[in-house]
C-alpha cells in the first residue's frame, strides 16, 4: 500500500509517522510532498524567531528529511502537488525541474492554510509578509538584515499580530499595530480586550484599534518618496521574493498615513483548499475539508474514498457551539494528524473536536480563553450570565503575586459552563487549562466551585482564581 | 438564633461569614471562640514568613476580629471552648481571667488539628516546635531571634517539612531533613520522590531518608553540652513557651545523632477532636468528624442534631478511591466552612468531597499530585498501569524552557484517570490542575489525548506534557 502526504508539516507528518509506526515496510510505502524547504516545524515559534529569543530556523524544525528518511517515511521538499485524480488515484507533482505523477492508494491531505491577504495587500510589495510558513519568517528575518527597517506597522492584532508586534519591539523597531476591531484580541470579550489594550500601550507599541487599512504605498527605492503600489494581480508571494517589485513605504488607513518600511499581515488565514476543490473532492461550508472522527474526508454523498485530512486545511467541531469552525492551530493539527495516522496504520481513534482554548503572551501580559466567548455564545444561540473577577497568580502576600481577571460564562437555566477568559501576568494564563478540562466535561459553574485544585501559597490564593470565578458565576445564575 | 463556632481560622470563620451574609442581625447572632490569638490566617504562608520572604503574622491574616465585629460577627480570641453539653445546648468557654458558659442554637465544630507529637517529642523542651498555628510560627521566630540558632533538624520530609527545611535554609541555618521513608514526599510514588530527593541534596539541605528519631536531646544552657532530656508529660506545648524547660541539642536516630538547637517536627497532625469526643459527639473512622454533604456531623445513629463541622476537624470523602480520609488542607476548610454557612444562612450547598490534590515548591523545585498514588490505588483496590514521560514546561526551544517529569496512574481495564504526579521547576506544578479536573470529572486516558489545552511556545510544547503523559498511558493500557 501507498500513502501519498500534502503537506510536510504538523498535521500531514504527523499521520505519516503514525501510519509508518504501525506497519511494516513491505506493506506500507509513505510519501510526502511538501512545497516549501521544511518539514515538522513550529510556526507558532517564529515570532520567537524573529524576536531573538530563539536560534532560528533549526530550532523550530522537529523533524527534518533526512530523520523522516531513517524511519521510512520518503519527504520530497521543494515539491507541488498541482494535481490530484481520484479515479485514476495519482497526484501530479512540480518541482524545481521537473514535473511528474505519482500513484496512490491512500491519499492525505494536510495542505495546511494560507494567508488571508485583503485586496490592497494582493499585488507583490517588498517588505509585507504574511505569518504562516518558516519561509515567512526567513523573509522577514532576511528583510530586515537588508534594509534595517524603522517602522514596522502589523496589521491585525490577533495572536500573530500582537506577538509579532512584540518580536519587532525587541528587534529595536518602532511598532504600530493595527486592528479594525474597536478592540485587540477580538476573540475574547470587550472588556477583557480593553485590558489587553491598556496594557499594551504601556509597552511601548503604539496601538490603533477601530482603524481601516485601505491600501499600501510604496516608495521609490532610488528616492525613498512614496508613491500608490497596490495592484491586485492575486500573488500571494511573500514580500522578500518579490524582488522585483515595489518597496513598502507607507500603510494608508481610514485614519491617516503611517510611515512603514515593514509589514506584517496579521489577518488570520483560510484553508488551503484549492488543490482538493479542483479535484472535484467537497468541502464544509467553512472552506475547510469536513472530515468524520476518523479523520476521514466526508461530503454530502458520504466518505471520499481513501481521502483523508487533517490540520490547518480542515474545519473542527467546537463541541460548544455544535459548529463546524476553522481553528488553524498546530495542536489541532498535530491531534488531527495522529488520529489520521493511527487509523491509516489500521489502528482506531477519533478526533472529537475542540473547544476553542487559545493562549499567548504579549510581553509579560498573558492572554487566555476557552469555550466560547460572549459573542459565540450569543451566535450559538445560548442564554448566558458573566462573572468576572480580580484575583492573583500566588496568595497575595506573596513576592511576585500579580494581579489577573478572569471572567466567566456559564449557561442561565443550566449553570453550564461555557467558556472563560484570562488577562494577566506571569502563571496566569495556563489557568485556563482547568476551565478547558471543564468546558469539555461539561460542568457547571455550581459543581466547579467544590474543584479540587492545586493551593498552596506560591501557586494560588486560599480561593484559586479559577475557583472565584466559578463562584461569582454561580451566584450571578 | 444564636450560632456558636468553635475555632476562629478558615472553617469556622468562612462559615460564620457565609451565614451572617444570608441572614439579618435580628435573626441571627454568630459567636466565634478561638484559643489562639489570631483569625482566619493562612497557616499555609508561615514558612515563607519564617523564610524571610513574607512580612510576618500580619501578611498571613487575612480577616481581623475588628473586621468581623464591623460585619456582625463577634470573635473572642483567647477564649478556649472547654465542654460543650449537648442536652443544655450550651458551650463552657476559659479565657485568661474567667470560665463561662454560653448557649447555641447551632454550634460549628471548626477546632482544627494538632501537630502529632510521637512519644519522644511529648515532653516540654525549648526549640522544639509543631507547625500548625500563627501562633508556633511566632514561636520559632522568637527563637530565631533569641538564639540565633546554626543547626536546625526538621523530622519528617512532607509538604511543611520541606517548606520549613527550605525556610530555614534562607535564614542561613545548617539544615537536616530526616525523613522515617525511604524518600521524602511520600504521598508521591518512589520514583517521582526520587527524583526530589536528588533535587534537595543540590540545594544545600542535608536530606536523611530511612532515618527513625529514636530521642531528643536537650543540653544545659549553661554549660552547651548534650544530657538525655525528653520525658512523657504529654504536653503539646510549642518549645518557646516551655520557657522553664530544657533546651534542644541534638536529635538522636537510628543512624547518629544530630546536633540541632532547632527543631520542626513535620510529621503531620490529627483532627483536634477531644472536645467534640467528649460531648458524646461520634468521630469518625480516621479520627475525624463525620459529616453529611451539607457539613452537619453524623453518626452511626444518623445526625447529630444543630452540630455542623468543617476543615481539619472533619474526615472528607476521597472520591477516586471511594474512602473517608483525614486531608487537612486549608483549601478544603475553606470551602467546607463555606459549605456549612450557606446551609446555616438558609440557602443550599453541598462539599462532595476532594481527590487528593497537593502541591508545593522547594527552592525552584516543583511538586503535584492529584488522585491517587500508586499505594493509593493498591490500597483502593485498583488494578492498574503507571506511565512516566519527561517533557518540558515550555516549547524545547524557548528561554526558560526546564525539563519536567509527569506519571499518571490509569485502571488497567477502563482507562480511568486514578491520579498525576508531576515533578519539574518554573510552570510545572500547577498543571496538576488540568489532571486534577480529569479525575474529579473521571476521564480516561484515552479521552484525554484530545483535550483542547493551550497551546503557545512560552506556555508548552506543541504536545502539552499532559497530554504526553496521557498518551503514554494510553499506550500502556
Amino acid at each position: 500500500m501507498r500513502i501519498i502526504v500534502i503537506g510536510g508539516d504538523a498535521a500531514g507528518m504527523s499521520a505519516a509517522a503514525q501510519a509508518r509506526k504501525r506497519r511494516k515496510a513491505d506493506d506500507l510505502e509513505v510519501i510526502a510532498f511538501e512545497r516549501g524547504e521544511f518539514t515538522s516545524y513550529s510556526a507558532c515559534g517564529i515570532p520567537y524567531w524573529i524576536g531573538g529569543l530563539v536560534d532560528g530556523p533549526d530550532a523550530l524544525i522537529a523533524r527534518n528529511p533526512a530523520a523522516f528518511a531513517e524511519s521510512g517515511i520518503t519527504v520530497h521538499t521543494g515539491h507541488e502537488v498541482t494535481g490530484i485524480d481520484l479515479s485514476a488515484r495519482t497526484v501530479t507533482v512540480r518541482s524545481a525541474d521537473r514535473e511528474f505523477s505519482e500513484g496512490f492508494d491512500e491519499l492525505v491531505y494536510a495542505a495546511g492554510a494560507v494567508p488571508v491577504r485583503p485586496k490592497w495587500a494582493a499585488g507583490p510589495m517588498r517588505g509585507v509578509f504574511g505569518m504562516q510558513t518558516l519561509g515567512d519568517g526567513a523573509a522577514v528575518e532576511a528583510w530586515i538584515a537588508e534594509t534595517s527597517p524603522k517602522n514596522a506597522v502589523v496589521i491585525g492584532a490577533g495572536y500573530i499580530g500582537v506577538e509579532m508586534a512584540e518580536a519587532l519591539l525587541r528587534r529595536g523597531l518602532s511598532v504600530t499595530l493595527v486592528e479594525q476591531s474597536p478592540q485587540p484580541m477580538s476573540t475574547i470579550d470587550p472588556d477583557m480586550g480593553a485590558l489587553v489594550a491598556k496594557s499594551i500601550e504601556g509597552m511601548g507599541i503604539t496601538l490603533r484599534t477601530g482603524v481601516t487599512v485601505q491600501s499600501l504605498e510604496s516608495r521609490s527605492p532610488a528616492s525613498g518618496s512614496s508613491a500608490s503600489g497596490s495592484s491586485a494581480s492575486g500573488s500571494l508571494a511573500s514580500g522578500s521574493s518579490a524582488s522585483g517589485s515595489d518597496r513598502i513605504g507607507a500603510v494608508v488607513t481610514d485614519a491617516g498615513t503611517l510611515p512603514a518600511d515593514l509589514v506584517i499581515l496579521g489577518l488570520g488565514v483560510r484553508p488551503n483548499t484549492e488543490l482538493a476543490k479542483a479535484a472535484g473532492i467537497p468541502l464544509g461550508a467553512t472552506g475547510g475539508l469536513a472530515t468524520d472522527l476518523r479523520q476521514r474526508v466526508t461530503g454530502p454523498s458520504g466518505l471520499v474514498e481513501g481521502v483523508w485530512a487533517a490540520g490547518d486545511c480542515t474545519q473542527v467541531l467546537n463541541r460548544v457551539s455544535g459548529r463546524q469552525v476553522h481553528v488553524p492551530l498546530g495542536t489541532h493539527a498535530n491531534k488531527q494528524g495522529r488520529v489520521a495516522g493511527i487509523n491509516l496504520g489500521g489502528g482506531y481513534a477519533t478526533f472529537p473536536g475542540i473547544i476553542g482554548t487559545g493562549i499567548t503572551k504579549i510581553c509579560d501580559l498573558e492572554v487566555a480563553r476557552t469555550g466560547l466567548s460572549s459573542k459565540e455564545a450569543d451566535t450559538a444561540g445560548y442564554r448566558y450570565v458573566t462573572a468576572t473577577v480580580s484575583s492573583t497568580n500566588r496568595a497575595g502576600y506573596m513576592p511576585g503575586a500579580d494581579p489577573m481577571t478572569v471572567k466567566v460564562i456559564a449557561e442561565k437555566e443550566s449553570g453550564l459552563l461555557l467558556g472563560a477568559q484570562i488577562v494577566g501576568k506571569a502563571e496566569a494564563a495556563k489557568r485556563i487549562d482547568a476551565f478547558a478540562v471543564a468546558v469539555w466535561n461539561r460542568m457547571t459553574v455550581t459543581e466547579m466551585t467544590a474543584l479540587d485544585l492545586g493551593y498552596a501559597p506560591p501557586f494560588a490564593p486560599v480561593w484559586d482564581p479559577v475557583l472565584i470565578a466559578a463562584r461569582k458565576a454561580d451566584e450571578a445564575l
